[in-house]
């Protein structure tokens, strides 16, 4: 047994570093032209194709429904991403939060909408500031909160245009009818420094109903509950110019609902493993997806967002030990899937191309441990588990609030580092 | 119903900003000496007494057992408390991965030891590069990362302690069994910039047993089989100079077992909500805790950490909305608590006095909002809800990946913020 170290006890005994100068900094994640195995890891990957693809599905199908497409920030937190969807024809962002924009405001882009509430003096403040730069719209469902915005952009000189937030069954935030909304609609209008934009209606839950069938039954409820009551203001003098929501679940009904005037999806820029459940969201993983079917008869996206791990540890039978865990994904919406990545021959030679394993499983995270485990086929037999040193790619089940836990965002374009882009708003929840 | 708006299509419909100098910057999140309630929010927040106490608690119990306390830094990732908890007595600290302990040692730490296995070339030589300004010891359990040690160390000119981690029951990393430590501990010997410090045994799962003699039976089992492999090794020509492990669940049977040199717990610098479900573990909290009995029969510790909220919504009916969710807490080991705070009279008027609330509890988390509903009463009377703007205080339930989220920690003492402390090592899991 060994004997008790000796333990310092005065401040006087703290160790000393040596030779301080010259300490060493941390290198980047990677460099452009790196091939995608030796990305240093836990990393956040992007693969670029697919990312691109979904942006132009997106905006193709909204511009096709004649829908202004503002997607919703919060998913990638990253101006580049921003910029990249208001190149290929997006009206501007949403941000959840006040912080969340300055970036994205920094960045150039001129029109955010803050699709939420916001509490408290400083928020209505920065917001004001914030539009004497660009176009920022608001969500309200309280007269307190007209009232705040009304000083700050008094205050700031400043001018906000200021939607109603409705309650379309989510029963989280908004306002419950059109008696409410229009209350609210005219107290806006009575501010000189505010205007009057329309309704903010959107559902969460919705987004992630499985079954494609009760999904579209439960988009056209929620629209058709924001359609009565935009029609209502509409008839008491007060039109809404914009009718905002929808996720990237229900984007496809949304679109066609004639109520909405702008859809705000953010997921499906990555999609994750929680919409990749979804029945008929995903354009790739276990159902088979874009090449089993057309790819004009529904609005379906790619994985494009991955977390490269690397196996550290294999000491224990029958399971490896990888070095992503609690820290390096959001485990709200479950354990991440493991990917496994396309030879080249399937999805006309895509990098981006690949499923989600049937032979491997992530089974439980600890802060910065990963256990994954061989899942047995169907006759039994045991597949083989990956080496000491091995990359491997998880698809995180829930994207929001993975992104929020990286720097920095790695593109990857035919198996090699082509971009590394700042995630700018991660954690600016304020 | 609203006419569908127009939609650009072209980059140069890209909207500009108006006045793009002097943009608004993000106001700090809160000065010395402003009151708690009007903390910008969301917000991590210390209770500064709680704390020290907390320090001022383990300190005293490894001092008085003769074992040498080394806190696990991936709890906190904050270079201040690291240095409060030195001056206090600690050897040195604990990081889980490489990129973690940069921001230590750049902060003046000089004793790390990396508590886990590593992969990959990049880790191996930022290590070693860091073995030249500091004492630097990480574990293995397998021969592999012994050779890679050694080649970076080579290739650095600097030295590495290296201890073999033993697999105590928790079946993540580390090797089985005396046989397997005693070849990997001479396969450390045999290099001559590697030195074999001992071993690593711990068991993660040990710290969550609720109940508290099961745990104190689990701690007992799990100490014994490093005992054994500990006393293998010395009969062998390879004694442990070191035996470290134990977590804030264990520590105070791992202090007094005769087998641990060193301990490396981590939560009890702030404790959590899963912590605080653990019998005899918190000082505060449903349980009555300190105040109830006596302080010098158990190691207790007090929740010293919260996430300030504020109510952003009341539209609906029966609960409010915080503008804490997803993003401003981990919610792996479940919801945060509402913490109700003292009025001054409980706990010798110490700020950091309260419990958890039986009257409200927070039910739900989207991204970045959380919903809070009322706890009926045993008579079936509902408790009020708090205002519009109103402050809340949550109890996450996970404090490591929690803190992993932000980027100040912001100390309050009676009431008034003292402290602005960067969480630096946030989002370092490389």
């Amino acid at each position: 047994m060994p004997a008790p170290r000796a333990v310092p006890s005065a401040p006087s005994d703290l160790p000393v570093l040596r030779d301080p100068a010259g300490l060493p900094t941390l290198p980047p994640i990677a460099e452009p032209g790196q091939p995608w195995q030796t990305i240093d890891t836990p990393a956040l990957v992007l693969v670029l194709d697919a990312f691109e693809r979904n942006l132009q599905r997106m905006q193709q199908a909204a511009d096709r429904a004649g829908v202004a497409l503002r997607p919703h920030a919060k998913a990638h937190k990253c101006p580049d991403i921003a910029l990249a969807q208001m190149t290929r024809g997006a009206v501007g962002i949403c941000c959840q939060k006040v912080s969340e924009a300055l970036p994205f405001l920094r960045a150039g882009v001129a029109d955010i909408h803050i699709s939420n509430e916001i509490a408290g003096p400083a928020k209505a403040m920065l917001l004001a500031r914030m539009a004497r730069h660009a176009r920022i719209s608001v969500c309200v469902d309280a007269v307190v909160q007209v009232r705040a915005l009304a000083e700050a952009a008094e205050r700031e000189q400043s001018g906000l245009t200021v939607l109603v937030e409705l309650d379309i069954g989510q029963g989280r935030c908004g306002v419950a009818d059109a008696d409410a909304a229009l209350r609210l609609a005219e107290r806006i209008a009575a501010q000189p420094r505010l205007s009057f934009g329309g309704l903010q209606a959107y559902h969460g839950g919705i987004q992630h109903v499985r079954d494609h069938a009760a999904r579209r039954e439960a988009a056209a409820r929620a629209a058709e509950r924001a359609g009565a009551v935009a029609a209502r203001l509409a008839a008491a003098g007060a039109p809404c110019q914009v009718v905002t929501g929808g996720g990237s679940g229900s984007v496809e009904f949304d679109l066609a609902s004639g109520v909405f005037t702008e859809i705000q999806p953010g997921s499906y820029v990555f999609m994750d493993g929680d919409y990749g459940s979804n029945e008929g969201v995903a354009a790739s993983g276990l159902d088979g997806g874009m090449d089993s079917g057309s790819a004009a008869e529904a609005l379906r996206f790619e994985h494009s967002l991955f977390i490269a791990t690397t196996v550290m540890s294999t000491a224990a039978h029958g399971q490896v030990v990888v070095d992503a865990g609690l820290k390096s994904m959001a485990v709200d919406s479950g354990l991440p899937w493991i990917w496994e990545r396309d030879s080249g021959e399937r999805a006309g030679g895509q990098f981006g191309g690949g499923r989600r394993s049937t032979r491997l499983a992530y089974v439980a995270a600890n802060d910065e441990h990963g256990i994954v485990r061989p899942v047995p086929g169907a006759g039994g037999e045991m597949p083989a588990l990956p080496q000491l040193g091995e990359p491997l790619w998880l698809v995180p089940g829930h994207c929001d609030p993975t992104l929020n836990l990286y720097d920095t965002l790695v593109g990857v374009r035919d198996g090699k580092v082509e971009s590394l882009w700042p995630i700018s708003a991660r954690g600016l929840s304020r």
